[in-house]
């Protein structure tokens, strides 16, 4: 009944969409198959993309032909760019999305791509044959035959959802959970855990009092994800913010006693960045409010997500609390928040390919690795995608470096650490941040995706060349460009810096910290000229890159010294039990990742600067 | 946690929709409680309003400012007036909608209405105090107060799908099924019994060779639904048809040993006139092919219905078949056809008000009374809506006559007649069809809903009485306007009819079959302006009464002496068996149902004409 597809992608959240376009983007024949063809890239959580460290994330999969980017910017309601007043390293951009219009886009995007083909099933096993994935069974009991599979099933496995001292199986609000795979993979040898997540009540918009709380409008000149042209965001919708109080605190502690995670009923671990109210309250305990975001989930829906009061008490007691909350006295609820405990798989099972160690050709991508976000399922869900592609190509596979790309980073994370609770992105994950800005991933990463032959890059190509281009030639005009004080000292004076005493290059004056390419145009018409034929990135990121070269040519040089090592490989066959040299824990962990390279061996958490020594002395370095 | 609403609607489907909308455009606070929001007013099966009888009916909800007419026509992709060849009783208007773009309209529409507020989750039981419906209980054990219940849960309740021999529970493809409310009505005492209906396989519309199929295009003018200002349809897309043929009935009959339907393993009875495609050519042995109608599912979608083609035989079966269709040669499925068993309550428990008869306050509206499709469910919501909302403010119920609408003949039927198989609506139910068109639903209907205060009206109202004041201008015109053989003898030659001999009035020209208004005002230039005042459906109103006067007076008449039997009372506390002149059958019957007038009575199937007579006689008449 089917054909044997090259890749079956299970599950149709943020990693499977995103696997199943970057295989279809290599050539695959690709199959989409999740429980629900409605509920394909539904935001389960909050109704928003990016934020800091995760922004990065999205511009990455974007620069490499992903769609996450694309779509984001096609829906979202407002955009703004976080941590502006920080360094470049840290500004992330962040949109808030119609979660409708978000799905809807995405299943357009999917049907639109000829080498993708759905179906609509639970998916309850994977055919193994040989040692190898050969494809899925269903819960008609069919058989789908394919040349390799990537699971995504996000935080479906055997879900429970929590709400006070109420407990039912469900893998979102009103979804069913999956059963089946879990079980098999075990049968085969994979270990799973136990994870958590949360999500706040959802209230009626039309019930708040807006003039109460404090309005959060977007960027007044938006951004967006996308490196190609999508359309740019007007009319864009306010967030707002409130506060918790000592009130409120103290009417969510009358339900900490009929608490899923507080009573032990939960045993997963939780987001500890993305805590509940409750454990908020708990831990900082001091802290007389918390901040709340009160975010639109769309252009024409009165439902409104609470940012920041995720919660697994009792209904009544998340009621009685929200109502206590300035703006929200006559609030009504849509549902209430809940907790929601899942398996996952140790992501330590898994090789830099995102493909298993145990069975080749299955991989795994997004919550089921143990990590919580769109963006970071996002991401895997491409690496996955792409790697499962190209291992049915019969070609090499795609790693990138914890120097390419914030991508690197997780996945180098993920498969060296492991993790023992929900794994989301930050920029001080990142050892060579100042490498892996927002602004220049189509720079990093357009071209790796070129090179390997993903469809589509063309557009982005062009302008990764215009920018590069544009970017030298601002710079040799700032090196060359010389002015006198006569011409920038009215324009120094007005930013507080001290005049010039005698004619410099631009570029000695850029170097200041209060001056801009922007301000230094309108002192000079001869550099707003020469300006006006390039476009607000390319110009920032000439400014970028001169202002910061000192701390970017550092990172470099270390990553530089970083990849000779990186670079050494160590063989998977290796006893390491046989170099006592070793601590016994470097000696434990290593033999049981067994890392392809130094690199990876010196990121493993045990395996400390002295065993790295030893290790490069043994292999005669 | 809640106030105490005038009216819990459980269930978001067509039924639950338009009864949440009925009771709060009669200022009534109504709750509507459902499983998903996500979810509200999905098409559980063809993407498709309207149809013979059905489209009337759509046309009198939206009379009475009932809100699927508005939806259908800013979502519809086609819009076609059926049997147009036929007489104006029989036209009825049916539109091919955009499957999401229906579903999220209703939701923005229900959100604006300030009367209505929301709540996700399952409703597993009626609250009963003092032997009336007073809220109702939630699956986490909640306690939601209401004043009276509606219950619209369609095919949820202990819904089970079957396909091929597998078989499982669910609501709907991915969505799972409603248990509690069943065993607790039970347990009070209600009667349920189990029926069944079936949906065909969703294919991939990028697999099929369209230019092998017949096009079916929409209407050169495209009509709609509404009697409000509603936007004209643009930018048609077509449907296409295709047929079954012997070798497509071979390879469905090798998959009959599996059938849940042949093999007994499905008790319910399904819609006859909805049969699977094993059904008919089971029954149709004789018939060589069955047309099929290949429907898009939205106009950004490539999903496919095939309309006709409903199945519950084995997925490869349904797949081998499909694949023999001509045009559908290299067909891929998203998912295969299958059918759902679920609970139903026999409506012979309730009052014409569509009360339950056993516990006061509690209403049934839609697929639960034994009813199939959405607009049969919508109206149903809408009177049971106006009715909860009537009892809650202590004012009279409003029940429709068989003469007044379609939504009179069903419910009439329904209450009285029962049913043991699925029911829908068609023309040939209505005894006084010529007086039920679709034409003048808004004439029949919007002052019976403005009289009851329904909120919204002005605008139908508006035009209601232009319309009416319209028609009778035009026919005066018509009556007193004369015409000489000269003027009209070319245009009547051109129509084939025979020439006038004298002057006569324009009237008697029209009354002539091949002869229009539209034509009319070809020749008679001082026609065509006084009718540009005019719009289209006035003028058509106006002739449809002036063509048909003849049999409209005669129907008017039945139903004037039908009127004066149906408004004689009977009595609920009467005792039926002391009177023996009756059949016994109409004894039983009788007492069973205790109908409210005579007119109820004589519809009972079981009582005869002589039944009624003894009755007449009873009562002194
Ligand atoms: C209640 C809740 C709260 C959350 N809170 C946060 C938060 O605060 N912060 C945050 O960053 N993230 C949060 N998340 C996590 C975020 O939603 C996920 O990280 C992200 O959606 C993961 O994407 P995914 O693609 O891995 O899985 P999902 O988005 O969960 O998608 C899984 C997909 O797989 C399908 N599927 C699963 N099993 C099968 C099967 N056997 N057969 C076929 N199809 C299958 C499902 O239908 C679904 O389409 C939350 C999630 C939930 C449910
Ligand atoms: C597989 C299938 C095939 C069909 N085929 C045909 C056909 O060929 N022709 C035809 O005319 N009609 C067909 N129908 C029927 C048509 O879909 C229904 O007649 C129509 O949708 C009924 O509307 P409703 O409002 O009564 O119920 P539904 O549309 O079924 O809506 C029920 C609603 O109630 C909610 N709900 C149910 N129980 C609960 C609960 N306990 N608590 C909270 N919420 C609850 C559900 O989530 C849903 O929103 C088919 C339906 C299905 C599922």
């Amino acid at each position: 009944m089917f054909p044997t597809y090259d890749v079956i992608v299970v599950g149709a959240g943020h990693a499977g969409c995103e696997a199943a376009i970057a295989a279809a983007n290599l050539g695959a024949k690709v199959l989409l198959a999740t429980m629900n063809l409605n509920t394909i890239a539904q935001m389960s959580c909050n109704p928003a993309m990016g934020g800091v460290g995760k922004g990065q994330i999205v511009r990455e999969i974007d620069a490499m032909g992903g769609y996450s980017g694309i779509i984001t910017d096609e829906t979202m309601v407002q955009f703004r760019m976080l941590n502006k007043s920080k360094g470049p390293a840290m500004w992330s951009p962040r949109a808030q999305s119609d979660r409708m219009a978000f799905a809807l886009n995405w299943r357009q995007k999917l049907e639109a791509h000829p080498n993708v083909d759905f179906w609509q099933e639970m998916i309850t096993g994977v055919i193994i044959k040989d040692g190898r994935a050969k494809g899925v069974y269903t819960s008609l009991g069919l058989e789908i035959p394919g040349h390799s599979v990537v699971l995504t099933n996000g935080t479906f496995l055997n879900g429970t959802i929590h709400i006070g001292e109420k407990q039912f199986g469900g893998g979102r609000a009103g979804e069913r959970a999956a059963t089946g795979l879990t079980a098999q993979l075990e049968e085969i040898g994979f270990e799973s855990g136990r994870m958590k997540t949360g999500t706040p009540a959802r209230l009626d918009g039309r019930s708040l009092d807006w003039s109460k709380m404090e309005e959060q409008p977007g960027d007044e000149n938006p951004g967006r994800f996308s490196y190609t042209d999508t359309p740019p965001l007007t009319d864009q919708m306010p967030c707002h913010i409130t506060y918790t109080s000592q009130e409120v605190h103290d009417t969510l502690r009358e339900g900490f006693d009929r608490s899923p995670m507080f009573n032990g009923r939960i045993r997963g671990l939780g987001p500890r960045y993305c805590p509940s109210i409750e454990d908020k309250i708990d831990r900082f305990a001091g802290r007389d409010r918390h901040q709340l975001f009160v975010e639109p989930e769309g252009r024409n829906t009165c439902e409104i997500y609470v940012n920041g009061f995720s919660s697994s008490l009792p209904e009544d007691v998340q009621y009685k609390a929200l109502r206590k909350i300035v703006g929200f006295e006559n609030a009504k609820m849509f549902r209430p928040g809940y907790a929601i405990e899942y398996d996952f798989f140790p992501p330590t099972q898994l090789q830099a390919t995102l493909e298993t160690r145990l069975v080749p050709r299955l991989y795994f991508a997004g919550q089921i690795n143990g990590t919580t976000g769109y963006e970071e399922a996002g991401c895997q869900g491409m690496m996955a995608g792409f790697n499962a592609a190209l291992a049915v190509q019969e070609r090499e596979p795609l790693v990138l470096k914890r120097s390419d790309a914030y991508i690197g980073v997780l996945i180098d994370d993920l498969i060296n650490k492991g993790t023992k609770e929900p794994y989301r992105m930050f920029t001080s994950r990142a050892e060579y941040r100042i490498l892996l800005r927002q602004d220049d991933a189509d720079l990093r990463l357009s071209p790796v995706a070129d090179a390997l032959g993903v469809q589509n890059m063309e557009q982005r190509m062009t302008r990764v060349n215009d920018k590069r281009a544009g970017v030298e030639a601002i710079q040799r005009e700032l090196r060359n460009h010389s002015v006198t004080p006569d011409q920038l000292n009215n324009f120094l004076a007005s930013k507080g810096e001290t005049p010039l005493k005698q004619g410099v290059k631009l570029l000695s004056v850029l170097t200041r910290p209060g001056v801009t390419i922007e301000g230094l145009a309108t002192a000079v018409p001869a550099l707003e000229s020469f300006l006006s034929r390039y476009d607000a990135e390319t110009i920032n990121l000439a400014e970028v890159t001169l202002k910061y070269e000192g701390y970017i040519e550092r990172e470099q040089a270390a990553v530089d010294k970083m990849n000779r090592l990186e670079g050494i490989r160590l063989h998977n066959t290796f006893d390491y039990e046989s170099l006592t040299s070793l601590s016994k824990e470097a000696r434990q962990k290593l033999n049981e990742l067994k890392p392809r390279t130094i690199g990876q061996a010196s990121r493993i958490s045990g395996v400390s600067p002295a065993d790295v020594s030893v290790l490069l002395v043994h292999l005669g370095r």
